[in-house]
């Protein structure tokens, strides 16, 4: 089973990469970029027989190392299609 | 006109952050993860009227910044919900 986790920062938190990025954007001369973020996309190959299961290991990994529950948002997406 | 652009490493390369995540998920007990990757997931507001110019505007900031040609790919969505 395959799965795609997105963290990103909540609203209202700084995203230094994002506004780093947006200035260097800016100064090659690309325009039309009003914001920006950036975030991080894990995905994972799950052995393990039901979503059930795979929604748990991924909600553990989530809350126990992979966002900061401080500062992070996560969403996940479960792919059967092994 | 929203975006989201994945950039990940192309196969064959090392992610050695995903390498790094995926000893310590283990190591604290997180079983059942066969493989793991992290990419980047970037989210763009974009200030534009047609999909063509926001496609431009995607595929240029990947290719002179954003995405590394040599190790990395990206592909792209374009969400028209403002």
């Amino acid at each position: 089973m395959k799965a795609k986790i997105y963290i990103n920062y909540k609203d209202g938190i700084l995203d230094p990469e994002g506004v780093t990025v947006s200035k260097a954007l800016n100064s090659i001369g690309i325009k039309g970029i009003e914001n920006l973020a950036v975030g991080k996309c894990i995905e994972m190959e799950l052995d393990c027989n039901s979503t059930e299961e795979a929604k748990k290991i991924i909600i553990e990994s989530c809350d126990k190392l992979l966002a900061n529950p401080n500062t992070e948002i996560y969403n996940f997406e479960i792919l059967k299609d092994k």
